[in-house]
């Protein structure tokens, strides 16, 4: 079950990307490459800060493929795809469970403690569309919008959690698909997000 | 021959970095940075990607001292540069498809499968650029700007298919090269480009 | 007595992200996450680089609460942190000496070559500040402005002199961090800098 929501979510994730490079006016190379890294770029950051080679697409051709085409279709696909934004939201939301929850496991079968296990977690939901926003020249807007990264925090917690008192693997992941999802969605229905951080030195020092 | 070119690519990768970093305002250490990063960037992303240690430059320290030197003979040699303009633009050619050419070699020495092989010559030509460009702040050119990504996929799909039928290796090069390079002028030439991506939502939204 | 700095100096570092962080109004994940990136995401780009795997702070959870922890308590204290500028400025200062000293030795006893060592010198003392710039979406300031990467080669060519030498570890230390640190102090105070590249080509081409 994890590989399929794994495979719906990297193909949501490529089409984010390809949309993005789409705002800056990029060539199909760009649109092709910002796909694949928006999808795939979360594990491959993860593998390398792990230390865990090969990185995880260099052994599965198929994800190469499937970004890539993804991305490409998606400059045919763009102008019918704003209808179907709710759906997209739902994929994406799901992409960052799955990859939250791969990200916890590839790091505890290397032997990582706790804390490098929830943030390989984090690492390989949000980094794909953080190198996506520095590549389109914005700031990473998961480092600055509605609950998403706090998602992953919560998922992998949740997960990790209950995988601790040996609960039910398929149990465990209902949980956090759920549990993640309805968050996810309640968040962005109420527009809740975490505390921001507005630093203008002027109107302390002046 | 390979790696004379070599030399001479990033010679010239380090000044385009020099040139950038330069538009930047940058002061002498962020020029040699840059210089060095343009010239050796691509290919240290790929040799990190590949679980390929230690990394290529760490065991050549004649590459560190002849790009940060190149990167701060620029400062002076810029004012006379312009009119060389044509001389770097085949030299930036050529450095794109030894890159790409030598890029395709390491992942095959490690025994990587073909997708793999031609990102790792892709990466090696195209990721120094990138990396120029995300530390001087703007969108990379090399994913909006006339065929130049696409040459490196091309030169990749010509070298690897001549080799798998045996081809001999000098004539090999010589068919990479003038084929990329002809296909890089011509696309400067004539302004020949992909597709271009333009996503703007709103004009289908409204 | 330079594990003592190297905590203070995290601290300080973290505490310079989140700033940067706030300027963008970024959510208290956002903050966290920068502020981590800042203090030992110079130490990552060594260890990677290097291969020196498991990277540091994965064997050394402690860093990780601390900094996220300086990152978050930062939010609170800001408005009261621009009357500490000096102190800020000081703590800055060790940090950057500090890093590049132990960015050295880890090269070092990795059996890397001396350019190598100085260039992980510098790298894990500068890298963190680059890729908080690189986060916040602007351009690098350790390139632009005061002498300030140029503090961490000269502190790792006098560190690896007297070493070579034989001199008393300590003595090295007190040597590296006083001549270092009066260099950048000297620096701030009258705005020493290396020379600018400015390249605007229309000058010369018009």
């Amino acid at each position: 079950m994890l590989t399929t929501v794994y495979l719906i979510a990297i193909t949501a994730e490529a089409m984010s990307g390809a949309l993005a490079a789409g705002r800056r006016n990029m060539d199909m190379f760009g649109v092709a490459l910002i796909a694949f890294i928006t999808a795939l770029g979360g594990g491959t950051v993860r593998d390398i800060l792990l230390g865990n080679f090969p990185v995880t697409w260099t052994q599965h051709p198929p994800y190469i493929y499937l970004t890539i085409t993804a991305g490409l279709a998606t400059m045919v696909l763009a102008r019918f795809m704003h209808r179907l934004q709710q759906l997209f939201l739902i994929l994406d939301a799901m992409g960052l469970i799955a990859f939250t929850i791969i990200g916890c496991n590839v790091a505890l079968q290397l032997g990582y403690g706790l804390p490098v296990v929830i943030m390989a977690g984090i690492i390989t939901g949000v980094f794909g569309g953080i190198l996506r926003d520095i590549l389109c020249n914005q700031t990473p807007q998961v480092l600055q919008h509605e609950l998403y990264a706090s998602v992953s925090l919560l998922v992998a917690g949740l997960y990790l959690l209950m995988r601790h008192f040996g609960v039910d693997e398929d149990i465990t992941l209902l949980a956090s698909f759920s549990t993640g999802l309805a968050m996810r969605l309640a968040a962005i229905r109420w527009h809740w997000s975490l505390p921001v951080f507005y630093y203008a030195p002027e109107r302390w020092q002046n």
